[in-house]
């Protein structure tokens, strides 16, 4: 299984594919950022990040796509420039027929970590650890969106795989 | 020029479409709205919105679509809900090549009524008086919407015309 891992953001989307063989043997496939800038409309900012995803899904051809609550205590600009990049990312998996799950960040730190309130490191280290990388990915997006991707697996496999 | 105005949201999205004959000649063709259940999922609510938003374009063809700019001052929960519709009715539109304009909620009274703080009741009554309707457009969501594609006409036609 293919799994899409998703931190969106209006300036920087984080993204990660890994591929599952087994609960214990994720494989990264690559991750990276789409980036947009300020300078352009909002109409360009969000066609852009629509582009750069569906040559992803195009590219990785994800069963799934795994992607960060909205968190709602951050202030309401940042709500707003994310919850539209958001929308325009959730609207292109859609478009795509492909299933979307939405996980809680303290869920998310809680799988790999097995501890909710983790920090923003041991969170990378556990990333580069689970993947086998030789280096913690940046940017910290694209990290987080690994993170998503792999919690995803983790709190997935055991069902489909009945262990 | 046919101008779409939208009061974009994640239960209800007010529509309006209009033509504008000269500044002071405003045509209704249409008003309504598209409403999405939260039942639904999120995806399935976005990709709802997108189809029967691409269905208005394709009907009406508008040159533009006018758009009520993100309030931000509202609590950061009702940020979210509609900041995701609207990023998915802006990508939808940006797909189809139409031209956006956002407009502040302030700007759009100043222009119908001639005072930024005017009431619903008051942008309601000059919408339908505006537009020669025998009723006020119901619901309140698409009168904002026909509001927001008047306030187009009204600030763009004297630059156009050259008035």
């Amino acid at each position: 299984m293919i799994v899409l891992g998703i931190d969106p953001g209006l300036s920087l989307t984080g993204w990660g594919a890994v591929q599952a063989q087994s609960r214990d043997k994720i494989i990264p496939l690559q991750y990276g950022c789409i980036r947009t800038k300020p300078s352009e409309t909002l109409p360009q900012r969000l066609h852009n990040i629509n582009i750069e995803l569906q040559k992803l899904i195009d590219t990785y051809r994800p069963e799934v796509v795994a992607i960060e609550e909205l968190f709602f205590l951050k202030e309401s600009s940042v709500v707003a420039a994310v919850g539209q990049a958001r929308g325009a990312i959730v609207l292109t998996v859609a478009l795509n027929g492909i299933k979307l799950f939405e996980y809680n960040p303290r869920l998310v730190k809680m799988a790999l970590t097995g501890y909710g309130s983790a920090d923003k490191h041991q969170m990378q280290h556990m990333v580069k650890t689970l993947l086998r990388l030789k280096e913690i990915p940046k940017p910290d997006d694209a990290a987080d969106a690994l993170a998503m991707a792999i919690c995803h697996i983790n709190t997935n496999y055991r069902v489909k795989s009945g262990e």
